[in-house]
């Protein structure tokens, strides 16, 4: 499994999204029909590619692909995560590529094109951030300047006791990513699909930083997700004191 | 007075901008520093471009210039608007270029470099993003998929009743573009300086939105901060419907 053949694919998958999104960005109204096109010929050609090179290798995407999804090896793609972004011209999206091994991610590229970063990572390295070493935060998470990633009915669902800052910017694999650079303190998902966070996950988890669930407090398991399921409950990430200090923080309204 | 004159000056301050992004951007922690010598930087040679332009001008910096405020025209610069997302490596930041004329904003330019995005407005035409006219929403605004931009410290100030989406990107004056592009319904501005929002209340009213404040209800009056005063309450900026229906459903917190 070659990394630098999977970013190649991530880069080629995000000309495509680029394509559609200058052809909508001053657009007033969002066109969903737009990124259902562009979602649909992303996953086509990032499944072509993946079963041309492992035929033997499951895949599993956001557009519909399950393919052979109790394989050893399952890709997992999502062709453009943050598609609510995409449509309104923001430019935080992008095609995320994950791979598991018996349910564990072992390996993922993460590709934003309008801002040309990429994330990435496997077993035998670092995580990178366009081609960087990256870790997550570990102190200075009370900071005012400190800053979470939360979804964006934050003003409906959750009660957030943070002393920092909230973002609110549309992709939740980039928020993983961020988290995983070390630049957000941690992040709150949510309930993710596998395909959000896929690839976050291998990147995350190989800069030193994991993913918990907010009311049992367990480490989210992506075996539990296999099928294409939601997480159980909303999904935390940080660094382990990140993730220690944020569930104590962090409340569903009303529960 | 040029637009295209002053494009062409953001877009020179946007160049050393990103350098100063591009150096900074693997960091792991925020560099303040790294900010203050952009910031410092970039006002210095837009108060050289305007003072050899308009040597009878007044100017107005959040840096600290302050030149002739008392003249009937006066420049307002925010040498880079979302200091917090610039040093965190996000990429909505921006250098803004208002023009008042007695307490009236009558020509605007706000560029992001990052993202070679462009809003601009004078009195001659309509508002403009990268050349294209732009104006506000005024239906739609409370589907699901809709969303408003709103402060990095909405979870602990306010309450907002709102059915769609909230989007916390970090720049006040990327909001007001935003909002006048038509793709954001509107924003909450928490308290911001003439600084934030000159050049972004030039283009939102070209765009055909207004601002107001959050209690009293009425219009923003830019001449009651001249002196570089916060407004006096929060502002609410959108099109006339956007703004009756928001100033209803956001209340600060225990108020």
């Amino acid at each position: 499994m070659e990394l630098e053949q999977v970013r190649a694919w991530a880069h080629e998958a995000g000309a495509i999204g680029l394509g559609y999104y200058n052809a909508v960005e001053v657009r007033r109204k969002p066109d969903r029909s737009v990124v259902t096109a562009a979602d649909v010929e992303i996953e086509q050609l990032l499944r072509a590619r993946i079963r041309d090179t492992y035929p033997q290798h499951g895949i599993l995407g956001e557009e519909g692909s399950q393919h052979h999804t109790d394989a050893e090896y399952l890709w997992v793609i999502d062709p453009i995560d943050g598609t609510g972004a995409f449509v309104s011209g923001l430019p935080i999206w992008g095609i995320s590529i994950g791979l598991l091994q018996r349910g564990h991610a072992v390996l993922g590229c993460f590709y934003m094109p309008v801002l040309d970063e990429w994330y990435e990572a496997d077993l035998s390295g670092p995580a990178l951030f366009n081609g960087q070493p990256i870790e997550v935060l570990r102190d200075g998470l009370l900071d005012s300047e400190a800053w979470i990633c939360v979804p964006s009915n934050i003003h409906r669902r959750y009660s957030i006791d943070y002393p920092g800052k909230v973002r609110s910017l549309g992709s939740m694999a980039a928020y993983v990513s961020y988290v995983a650079r070390g630049t957000a303190v941690g992040a709150l998902l949510g309930r993710p699909k596998l395909w959000d966070i896929a690839a976050g996950m291998a990147v995350l988890e190989r800069a030193g930083g994991g993913a918990r669930l907010l009311h049992s407090q367990r480490p989210l398991d992506l075996r539990t997700m296999l099928a294409g399921q939601s997480a159980p409950e909303p999904v935390v990430v940080g660094s382990s004191p990140a993730l220690d200090m944020l569930l104590k923080r962090i409340r569903i309204r009303g529960r």
